[in-house]
């Protein structure tokens, strides 16, 4: 197994670009608006994510030689669009839960409808954001398309079509492949769309791009097979999650299909995979390796 | 009164940009995809709306010398904002409503989990359709701006902002500044967006640009008054919708809050306003002068 430099120290990284996350994230949603739907915007948002899209799209931007300052929009909207999807899935419509991250969910720290309105209120503004560009700046035709890449991978071809099939999936028994298809679009569409967007705002050649995008790819599915490792073995006092809840729902998941050593096993080998991708890149993509790394370590 | 010149044919006018309105529609939900969410996307977007909206910013391109051609993929994006934020409202959570345009609404018809995802479903892919369009034949920077514009419209500064006040001002006695601000957020925010995307499309100048968007913002609030009207004295069999149901509901209206009369009066001094605006304009216009006349005279 291909291993990073140990000397890259991914968790100041990673605090050092939540700041700058965290403090464009709370320049947007205006501190000095009050109305209800602001608030459960600012409450879904600012509680505590691990931020890796846009972590992963500042990297992928370094990774080809950009800047931090220019992705940063995209950076945001990404993660405005994974807030918005957390909302709308925990309504009880669809996943009913009640607790993420240790806190209520939005609808009920607020209420239904506003949780709904909210969702869509930070859905809509993610491409605001993405629009808002200086054009004497940065290029329109890049951003353009960066909105285009981004609104695929959000829609009903990627990861509304993953939250569709894993609803049409409870209580049944699916093949691997089926599997693999809908984590693609559910969470591995986003994820992918993160790493691309900062190596096209990166200026990334086409090589790059697609070398970053077969990482993304990768890492993508590996994390949510530790997703699911932890669910089974994870400690909840360290995850903030239930275990056991996905066996309890009679849910799918690569334990359930391959056994936890074998999931273990598969997961090391996507990472393999995305590292080998960017063999070839510079130190500039240690925070992408570093992070590779993590995501099959972490224990929450 | 202005009268504009009764010789323009409205009908035949709205029934031929329909035909290329549900044309563009038909085409970008893509008859050959027959997954669950495009199924439900394609049965709320395809209802027989009147297409207010596209035809505002189809007319308002042509009004400053623009074609139909140009502003088709903003005239449908506007038209599936419109229609993801019904899918919502309808939702048991919002107005709970079963029945919309004579037919089943969304969460009846498929079911709530479904009705949300294809709200954001919709949503999500008129960001995709704005940002489709082709960077050699029109300018990136003037499709960013309107991207940009519309997405506030939408927003939790706008249309969003507009249905929450409408919830909370439910069995409330308001003012009529309030009951206004409440209206040209709810409804207002994307027509104005309409005509202003049209004629920004259409390369019209910043003076007509202005002019456009104080026509909008007068004929949006007269469509809202007679909304109210034909709440109160429309033919249900005209209107397909039910009489009497805002008064049932408690909803301050215009009729509620200055009488049948007083709502009629300033409905027409409304429309007065909006012809006034678009004075000077020529004889492309005529669509628009016509649409301003249609608004308070409809039945349905």
């Amino acid at each position: 197994m291909i291993r990073p430099s140990l000397i890259f120290d991914l968790n100041s990284y990673i605090e050092s670009k939540n700041i700058q996350i965290n403090n464009e994230l709370d320049k947007i949603i205006d501190a000095q608006n009050s109305n209800l739907i602001s608030k459960a915007i600012r409450y879904s948002l600012m509680s505590g994510g691990k931020r890796i899209r846009p972590v992963l799209c500042i990297a992928a931007s370094e990774a080809v030689g950009g800047e931090e300052r220019s992705v940063l929009p995209a950076a945001c909207a990404l993660e405005m669009i994974h807030t918005y999807s957390l909302i709308h899935d925990d309504l009880p419509a669809i996943d009913n839960d009640s607790l993420r991250r240790g806190k209520q969910t939005c609808h009920i720290a607020f209420d239904e409808a506003t949780a709904i309105l909210a969702g869509d209120a930070l859905l809509t503004l993610s491409f605001q954001v993405l629009s808002s560009i200086d054009v004497n700046r940065y290029n329109a035709n890049t951003w353009l398309k960066v909105i285009h890449l981004i609104s695929i991978a959000a829609g009903y071809k990627g990861m509304i079509e993953g939250q569709i099939r894993d609803i049409s999936y409870e209580n049944r028994h699916i093949s691997m492949k089926k599997l693999e298809e809908m984590h693609s679009l559910k969470t591995g569409a986003l994820i992918e769309v993160s790493v691309k967007s900062g190596a096209i705002l990166g200026n990334g050649n086409p090589e790059q791009i697609e070398l970053l995008q077969i990482y993304a790819k990768n890492i993508g599915l590996a994390f949510q097979i530790t997703d699911d490792l932890l669910n089974v073995a994870g400690d909840p006092s360290v995850t903030g999650k239930g275990v056991g809840t996905d066996m309890a729902r009679n849910k799918c998941t690569y334990p359930a299909l391959i056994g936890i050593s074998g999931s273990e096993t598969y997961a090391k080998k996507l990472i393999n995979n995305a590292l080998k991708a960017i063999e070839s890149f510079d130190n500039k993509s240690d925070p992408l390796r570093a992070i590779a790394m993590y995501i099959i370590e972490r224990k929450r």
